[in-house]
């Protein structure tokens, strides 16, 4: 076996352009590669600390801008121009049509329901009655547990405890609410701190593991569907048959026949989503924003549902359980990054609803171009046209 | 309700700096935001064109160098390094430390073991007889469907055409394999095409939509889980109890124990992947190498399996049935993507394999990692010390 | 199109033999069957009344007595002789053989962790906003609804209320306690009396449907593998490696194995149960005891859970979540299931758990019997050998 | 420990008078139950071997005749009466109540589209590409392993093998047409045939298991869903709105405002049918007709399909994808059984189409009749009024 040759480090400051030169030369060395592009940051890597390690540049997603998106939430209101980072041809372009229905529609109405962000310590016992008892102990003994997580954060607050036994072990669901931040790090380290007061305390002293795998953290999961992770929101509008008609060239008795296809076709393949694809706005949305493009895995999943009523309008709502969403923490703080959440104003104290509800607005748009494209039979072209660059096979 | 404000767009070249000055200049009015560094781009904005619409300049992701992994593949060998974009603290440093036990241990064994790529039209019949028949049509005629659609493509190939009725609805899966891009579009074309074709030819001229929803694109279901989409990928390593006793501070037989507490609870949970986090690392990835990051909702899907050996000895898989990779087309050719796509030796023809097994050992690393860090009970604490600028609430 | 030619009824009482006999001539004269078994009965046909319409006879199952299984149950204790109706070959000796190294290990300990019934009726509003206030009214209000729901049963309880926003609407799960009874109609009557208080007394008089298909009842679903539906009950046995070996010819080592393949395939199937068979056994004892042989289909969902220890012994756990049974109502009072029962202790009042527990310790001993016989090698040959008269084919 | 007291076995022939006495006394004096009906037998108890093992007589449930329901399928033609064993009161007469709609409307028509049943055995190997190598093989050898299947069975037919590769295993299924039998037990011969076929010829003559889990046998799983297990059948009809108000006193259109609602709540739930109740037909006819009862585990997973066309009219369709029947074989002999099957002209050779179509008939006859009942509000007051020995609670 070969010897490994670890990355260089600059052990005085590694989040430095010396580092980052360092690891330049490296690369070259070993792979021959520039980075000519990648280091070319328009502000200070030491900025970048705590967000990554080995640094060696920035990866430059473009960003396109979307809207107006007409928004009558409880956190968002007004008319807003989203930042969508994205590399696939037309998307933009999809959900801005989108957000001309909406916008012509008379807005938007979007909702947070509900807010929890989860850590699922499992505690393990010699059998199941133990696991059970130590369950009611728990809901006894809360306001310790509660009192323990919460000594460790400003800002989150342990709201519930699900438990969930199988065989000797009892895996748990910590619930939080989190602020503004998205808050899995700050729960992680709340929930270890009960876990360690729960252990000290309990007369078992009972063993456990930080993860029992039903948070469940960075995957789709019908426990996330059911019981969310972040917030559950909603985003609802009732369109006007002539404003379809007009601007998509769709009939809303079309779109509703569509939409019970839509949903056979989900259930037969088990889809985490019955509506287009509220993937697509969500990842572009959250690299714009310098959210975790990971929890994509999460909030991609959802319900559509849709109304055709008397008169032909059309009433189209997704309701999507697991946003995950934060103003402060994470990337958020980045140079650009920052910018776009200025231009969504989700800046400061107190938007991670905003932002939230944003994100629900922007899936609905989407949702509205894509779905009315694949009736009208202009999704090929749309993309034959605005996809340029596309490989031409 | 007060009119709509569109976003301008210059008529003669969308995709240039006088585009961007336009739209700063009305997102100033706007919104007051003055995009200081949005856009910075370091290069010429007409490469975006195909890539986003309405440009605004450019989200620069903080790009880390995590490795060296030894991968023993059938299309990657060597030591790679990764470059990997993202903005969670720790993540590149967790990687590397994964990457070192594989790399120690070896190397990581990746295969690919079926690609396909799907679009998924639906057609509509009086009865489910008709429905039936016309499904028999479709074997009958594969090569007439095969040759309308691959008439549109010089790299994609039909390969097979899934049925599934339901009602009076024939939904099907047409299966494509789509060379080095990843083909959502070149599928999207041919299938058209052959729709088309079956219109034309089969004698009940049958109505269709072009997604009937089971592709299912953009989204997570047991339909890509069972079937793929995409390429499906191993990667799997054996790796020494010395090894994971220095190096992770646990014990192999602690892993096997906890990874039978996973399983449990993520058949619990109804998880779409029973590891620890697959999408951290494959939304890392797939930012720096122009990936499409909304497929983080089907890639991030899979199974974790292990094996427990006589001699103490750990044998750990990751199968990923969704990886969906290109090395053309989409963000590949943007120049940060570039650079990153040679940093692994991924340029040029005949490289997806390569890149879809790097995803999956990838994975593996970080699984390996945060498998091992949630038993030694340092997850929390690594957490602390690298992810500095978090809130410290 | 022919005349419909409705089946006869005795407008005097047509739970009789006289009925019988006037659909028993019926059949002969539309069909040419006799029904010369069907109507031996052994009991009076006015039983049934309650149970049945259009009473044309039994069918007479076979019954056969698999044991003795010893449970160290909280309500279950003692050595028990389990009646299971079935046709499958081979079943009672296989669940005799389970039983029997379960006994020999010193009895399966059971344990009821939940019991709740539900109905699920869903609300109908405006738009989500409403949905949410109303929501909010509902935990406010939910003395009011509690007492208009029991005003309707002597045994029911309403414990809880689970909320799900969907669009519009909102989609609730009542949650009850149902004494000895299963509980499906008792909640129907219960949730309907609070619906009617609810659209009474909250100002917007809200639509609503008594099932919004989150029940969800005779079906599975994540939803009740998550939330259970009925009990969630947990059996669970340390087998020692040396019986296991005596008895069955498998080391424990390779069962450990075994159940490593199995969480694997069915976490790619999306499997309801990741153990051997929990519905056989579910169905033989249901009919034998006159429970709802349709709650198969919510019962048999669950989770095997397995460890196997340091001194070669092996923990086997099953978690029931979904449980559904009753001593009193339904089938129970026949007379063939009032002597099923009564084999098992289970008549009178409070004997619900330990039925309950019953179910999930002979789950186990099923499971252990064809887990053990899947990797020893004769399955197929015990089909053969006992179940005699299958198609020769 | 207590010693472990065995039931008494005639070891001269168990399936007779004398055993079953043997094992009433035996009973008598372990739990003072006389079995007074128990061992009311209408036929030899000698007829059950096969069938059953340590007999001790039958479990009497009452049958109801529902009907006539019309069905204009490609095996099943006319007007049926059909027997269901059920003590679930007004299941009976909501059956008939939904015949009587489709009946008037014209009949049901029934589609068998998929005919399979499944073994899957798991191979194992020392790594991926292994396993991979070995599925190839698999296909270049399937006439070699189609004819060590075969030789077993004189109506079981190989017709496709699917493969699902699992880190360094691979998963198998083997689809079987298995003629007039469900075909469990013959498929489970065949395939271990194959398997030491597969063993002996292949150059590293591979361990396996004969349960890799994904079959997935008595148990629910989206793999079943969508690869199907036994038949996949489709009902459908179309319904006259004058025939539903005057019969059911229910408007379409409030019907697919409700189908809508249901499919949204299914998804929400992750139900496996997204319809009312097919279990509790498919349970009821099952336990008449012999067939095996744990299989409503597979059995009522489905899909409901609507549609509301111009002229009011409803289209409804259910698709079953996992009927699992067999005309011969299992509890099919039995004499109160062939009777249900006489009554319903399935008997003899060639029959299970037919009643694969029976069974998906009546599943939507009585998903129209509760599925309008829970609109028109009269669901609880029906099971009121028959449900008469219901506890009063």
């Amino acid at each position: 076996m070969t010897d490994r040759i670890p990355i260089p480090r600059d052990p005085d400051n590694d989040h430095s352009t010396d580092a980052m030169t360092l690891r330049r030369e490296f690369l070259r060395g070993r792979t021959g590669v520039g980075l000519t592009h990648l280091q070319q940051l328009s502000f200070e890597p030491g900025l970048t600390a705590g967000n990554i390690e080995n640094l060696i540049g920035v990866a430059q997603v473009p960003v396109g801008l979307a809207g107006p998106l007409r928004i009558d939430g409880e956190h968002a209101r007004g008319d807003f121009y989203i930042p969508l980072a994205t590399t696939e041809g037309t998307l933009v372009a999809s959900y801005s049509r989108g957000a001309r229905v909406i916008t012509e529609s008379g807005g938007v109405k979007t909702t947070v329901v509900k807010t929890s962000m989860q850590r699922a310590p499992v505690f393990m016992f010699g059998d199941a009655p133990q696991a059970r008892d130590f369950g009611q102990w728990l809901v006894t003994n809360f306001n310790g547990v509660r009192q323990a997580a919460e000594a460790t954060t400003g800002y989150g607050q342990l709201v519930e405890i699900e438990q969930y036994n199988i065989g000797n072990l009892l895996y748990t669901r910590f619930n939080f609410t989190t602020g503004d931040a998205a808050g899995q790090n700050m729960t992680g380290k709340a929930t270890y701190a009960a876990c360690e007061w729960i252990r000290r305390s309990h007369p078992l002293h009972p063993e456990y593991m930080l993860s029992g795998a039903i948070d469940t953290d960075k995957k789709h999961s019908a426990m996330n569907l059911i019981r969310s992770r972040g917030r559950r929101v909603i985003a609802e509008v009732v369109i006007p048959a002539e404003i379809l008609r007009r601007v998509m060239r769709v009939e809303t008795s079309a779109l509703f026949r569509a939409r019970n296809i839509a949903n056979a076709g989900a259930i037969q393949a088990g889809a985490a989503y019955n509506g287009p694809h509220a993937a697509n706005g969500i990842a572009a949305l959250f690299i714009a924003t310098g959210q975790d493009a990971a929890n994509v895995a999460e909030c991609h999943a959802g319900i559509t549902y849709a109304q055709y009523r008397d008169n032909g309008d059309y009433y189209w709502s997704v309701t999507l359980p697991s946003v995950i969403v934060g103003t402060r923490g994470g990337g958020t703080g980045l140079p650009t990054q920052q910018e776009c959440l200025q231009i969504l104003g989700c800046v400061g104290a107190g938007k991670a609803d905003k932002l939230a509800e944003i994100v629900a607005a922007v899936v609905l748009a989407g949702d509205i171009s894509l779905g009315c494209a694949v009736i009208a039979g202009d999704w090929v072209t749309s993309h034959e046209r605005l996809g340029r660059n596309r490989p031409t096979s």
